[in-house]
């Protein structure tokens, strides 16, 4: 197919695909002449795939970048695919995070059976959002109480897993925008067992 | 104490204060003279609440005003002050909700067995997820699946009523920040149970 019909099956303007194709997110058509291309079914599937990242999942290019670059690149196992997503939807870590709080969550992780890599990000930004906690709601950043939350996260993990398509792409696609866009289902959902729960104490 | 010693206590500027007194946020302390007036402890932990539900908890002036009234009117229970502290952190509604997503909602919470007023926001604020969620990842709007989140829910609210403080003031801080606080928190728990998990499933 021509461009064109590209962008017409995509819903995504012509002058957004070249920009794509310039930016080596798209991979070229085949020349039918000196200045037309044609494009087949895996391109409508990567176009689809790069807007799912970027308007569903909120993803930044380079963002998408990252997660195209592993579909690419030499295959990967299931863990490692859930590495490429997941450090795709992590915000940027802070410049100088306290260390002493990355060891303890570390540390937390470690005790909770949770096989974790020793630089992961992850760690980082769980060790800041513990300090924060610690330092407004102290009661809330005692260990004992943040591993019962950590075994509502197995819960949901377990569900997240049920889940998960088969192939490398379809599970980078879910994993990014399948996270992103189920978070706030979770925290609503969150607010409405509180409210659930408050209901039945009371008596009404 | 004086304003500026009251100052000193909570690390907030004098005229940071006089702004609060104006706008109501911060009862008026006893004149001493035609220009003075002194204050006590209940202006501190005034002045301490505001300051953790805006800085902390991140809400806006007019949603510290809501929680301050529910505070300072007519004592309700804790079902409805549990009720405030949600609605303060609840982020604004589309303007144009889709009323059969509300509807599919309201249908689901039921179904779970919240009990959950008719008219309450978060139903709005889930229709409007779960719609989204049907039209980038469908497999994961998914009741069945939904109701496996839900369970999840149900065990993080058990977590946070374990928690809860008795005194009217302390619980809305409490709802309103540790709940913004912690909610965060939740999500990188359930990306780390999601790598705990990945790894024990390929035998790490």
């Amino acid at each position: 197919m021509l461009i064109s019909e590209l962008s017409d099956r995509t819903q995504v303007p012509v002058a957004t695909l070249k920009y794509y194709l310039r930016e080596g997110l798209l991979p070229a058509g085949t020349a039918t002449s000196r200045t037309r291309a044609s494009y087949d079914t895996t391109h409508v599937d990567r176009v689809r795939l790069i807007r799912a990242l970027m308007e569903s999942g909120g993803l930044s290019l380079s963002r998408v970048r990252q997660v195209l670059e592993t579909l690419d690149g030499p295959p990967v196992d299931r863990h490692d695919l859930l590495g490429t997503a997941q450090r795709a939807i992590t915000p940027p870590l802070p410049e100088r995070p306290d260390d002493e709080w990355t060891q303890t969550a570390t540390q937390f992780v470690a005790d909770h059976g949770w096989q974790v890599d020793d630089d992961e990000p992850l760690l980082v930004l769980l060790g800041e959002q513990m300090r924060t906690l610690a330092s407004a709601e102290p009661e809330l950043a005692d260990e004992a109480l943040l591993a019962r939350y950590a075994g509502a996260a197995d819960a949901l993990a377990e569900v997240d897993f049920s889940v998960v398509p088969e192939t490398p792409a379809d599970a980078l696609r879910r994993v990014a925008v399948g996270t992103v866009l189920s978070d706030p289902v979770i925290l609503t959902l969150r607010r409405l067992a509180q409210q659930g729960l408050s209901a039945r104490l009371s008596g009404r």
